[in-house]
Order: structure tokens, then C-alpha cells, then sequence
């Protein structure tokens, strides 16, 4: 069972502050590079592991999916989700750790900033093939290991101001625990390599690998992300079943 | 045009002397792991991206290749690489930037830390994967753009003797210019998403990505190895046409 870091009130509230849950996908950077990795939506079944507040399966929903069904641990998030999407979409509570879906019943498998939160990824990897028909696509953003590898996370900033990202432990794969919105947030480091033969070895035939990079528009938009041009923050990943 | 840093003697003399040089393929930390992602080499026709003093190429041969061909841009390695080498084994003078092979010639094409001097990779995949017959293979290893990315690439100690590699300008992709063996060494930095999608791009199906990591037996031989635990040095990529 994974943690449930979503439903405890400091998490909860800190994370609904964020612009990523009171924008939606316009709020999260990294969106702009995840859609245009995503096929044509219209007609697709569409299913969304760590689905939040449903921004993605509302713009799912209105690009035409033939069906969407978001999947998160987080009553709390499955709740508002409902409350502010259309009744076609469903919401179910899944611990993606345990997770179980039906062979060959979607065309695409997405997931954002959801998989380090899950220990054994070659499971749902696994799943996630089995889940989609032949030629569906998998499409997913997780956190960059050299965000979350090092001992203690943070910019390292010299007398002249200069900022770097500081890196250690990238090798030692599996529990990291942080204080993110909360205490004691448990995630699982795993390199690059791991995270691609994992999905290699699930059968899945890559065809992107991108490490969020903002634009210059996004910078001038949003001053404080010119910081991510120095470290990578999130893997973005598109394969193939 | 590609750098020729190899010929300067003192850079020849510095290279000369390390493990890799003197030992060969034994004293290359990563070879094992690079060892364990080449096909059979039995009867296949064998081609050597950067072959230095010819180590792979003479392995290559000992395995029981049907040709091998080494192609480096520098004379002197070439040279004493002919001159300790089966007369069998082919050595040619090459610039990668510029490379020109002839098409679906070899089974496997193999590449020890010689693409980050490379500026037009796409180029050079697109050269190598119309060199190759169908299913034929691509394994290489190049510099990990964590070690490559930094303005002043080094290890950072803090009071406690905790090392850490601190990154910086992991998006600026493109020439570092470094001090190592030689002055003004002539790199091209490239992300990881950046080398990955190149590689699908001229046609190439991933089918193994990994960070050298050293084992712990190698550490136990190698002590300052253990450093390379904290940060990936190499990444050593399969691909098949």
C-alpha cells in the first residue's frame, strides 16, 4: 500500500494552493511538452493513473476521449474531481502499487508527477501494457532522479549568487523521504536507465524521452522558473504498446 | 571539422597512461556493463566508432568477428593500435562529424566515449544506422550529461568530508570547454532526452539504457571508485536498427 501523503490536511492544503490545482494543466509548466507528446484524444479511451483534481480528465473528456477513467489514492482529490467534471468521467480510489485494470481496455495510459510515489514500478508498468490494446501509448511525467537523488535536496548558491544543484546518492536507488507541503513525504529514487529498461522489459517500445526544459516565454511569464534551466526537474515519457 | 585533442602530445601522453589505455578493456570501469549489452559477436561484421589504441577491436576479433574496422581521428592511436593488432583487423582514419559509411555493411556498430566530442549526433546516428544491416546493433557509451553539464564540473566537499557534484546548466546544451590531460578539451554537451530521441529519430529502437554504476567488487578493488555511486559518469545506450 502507498503512502496516502494526499489526504492529510497540511499536504492536502498546501497542495490545493499550488498553481498546478488552482490553474490546472495551464499551471504546471510541463504540460505544453507532455500534450504534445500525447496521440489525437478523440474517440480514444483514456485512463489516468494519479488523476488529482481531474484537470486532465476534463480536457480529455472535452477533446473527445470515447471514455475517461481517473484513478487516484486520494479520496479527497477523487471527491472535488467528481464534483467539478462531467458525470461521464469516472473516478475510482486505486493504489497504483496494488493496481488491477481490465487487458486491452484503453488506447492511452497517462500519468503526471505520480509515479515516485510508487515502489514497485515494474508492476505497474506491467499493468499499464496489459491494460492498453495493441498500438496504445503511454504518457507520463515523473520526478528527474537528479531532482531526487541527492541527501538534502536544494539549490547550493555561492558568494556571487551563482546556483547550483547539488547531486549525491544517485545510485542508491529506492526510498527517499522528504518534507514537501508535509513531513515525512516518501518517494522512490530510481535512475534514468532503471525507470527506461523497466519500461522496455513491461514490453513497452519507447518513442520520446524529454527532461522538462522551459521555454523563454514561460521564464519571462514566470521569472522564478529561469532556475530549471540549470537541473532537470521532471522525465517526461512517451512508449509504446 | 572535430577537434583532434588526441594527437597533442601532451594530451597523447596523459591518455597514454591511463587504466583504460595501459590495461585496456579490463581497466575501463564501464566495460563490463558495456560487454553485457553487445550481441554475439561471432561471424558479425564489427565497426569501432573512436577505437583508440584498438582494445574493443582486437576483443572483437578474439570473439571471432567476421571483419572489424576501427575508425579514430587520431593518427597516433591508429598507429600503435595497427601495430599491436591481427593484420586482419582493419584501422582507418575518420572524423565522425564527417563520417561516411557504406550502407547495411556491418552487424554492430560500437562506440567507447568518443560521441561527446561529436557536435552533429544526428548526423552521425543517421550515418550509423543506414551502416547497419536490419537488426543490427548500436552500443555505445558516452559521457553522462550530469558530469558534462557544469560551468566548473568538480566535486564539491563540505566540512563533514560529504561529496557532492553540484550541476548546473544541464539545458544549455551544446560546446564545454575543459581542462583534462590537455587545455581547452572540446566537448558537446547534450541531455539525456536530447541523445535518446536523436537516436529514434534516424530510425533506431531503443533496447537498453544504462548509468554506469560501479559494482561493489569493482569498489573493493578500486577504492575511489565509490565516488561514482553519487554521480552518473557515463551512460552506455543499445539500439537496434
Amino acid at each position: 500500500m502507498a503512502q496516502n501523503i494526499y489526504d492529510r490536511p497540511e499536504f492536502f492544503a498546501g497542495y490545493s494552493s499550488l498553481a498546478r490545482s488552482t490553474e490546472g494543466l495551464a499551471g504546471a509548466p510541463e504540460w505544453p511538452a507532455l500534450q504534445a507528446m500525447l496521440p489525437d484524444i478523440e474517440n480514444r479511451r483514456v485512463v489516468d493513473l494519479g488523476c488529482g483534481f481531474g484537470w486532465f480528465c476534463r480536457w480529455a473528456h472535452e477533446q473527445g476521449a470515447a471514455s475517461v477513467l481517473g484513478l487516484d489514492v486520494s479520496e479527497k482529490m477523487l471527491e472535488r474531481a467528481a464534483a467539478t467534471s462531467d458525470a461521464s468521467i469516472e473516478y475510482r480510489r486505486a493504489d497504483l502499487e496494488e493496481l488491477r485494470l481490465p487487458a486491452a481496455a484503453y488506447d492511452i495510459a497517462y500519468s503526471s508527477l505520480a509515479l515516485h510515489y510508487v515502489e514497485d514500478v515494474g508492476r505497474l508498468f506491467a499493468t499499464v501494457f496489459r491494460a492498453l490494446a495493441p498500438g496504445g501509448m503511454f504518457v507520463f511525467s515523473t520526478e528527474h532522479p537528479v531532482l531526487m537523488a541527492p541527501t538534502n535536496p536544494g539549490w547550493s548558491i555561492d558568494a556571487e549568487g551563482k546556483k547550483t544543484w547539488p547531486v549525491d546518492r544517485y545510485f542508491i536507488e529506492g526510498r527517499r523521504t522528504t518534507d514537501w507541503l508535509a513531513k515525512g513525504v516518501v518517494k522512490y529514487h530510481r535512475t534514468i536507465g532503471t525507470t527506461l529498461n523497466a519500461l522496455m522489459a513491461a514490453g513497452f517500445m519507447l518513442t520520446h524521452v524529454e527532461e522538462f526544459c522551459p521555454s523563454a516565454e514561460q521564464i519571462a511569464i514566470r521569472p522564478e522558473l529561469a532556475e530549471e534551466l540549470e537541473r532537470p526537474m521532471f522525465l517526461l515519457v512517451s512508449a509504446r504498446r
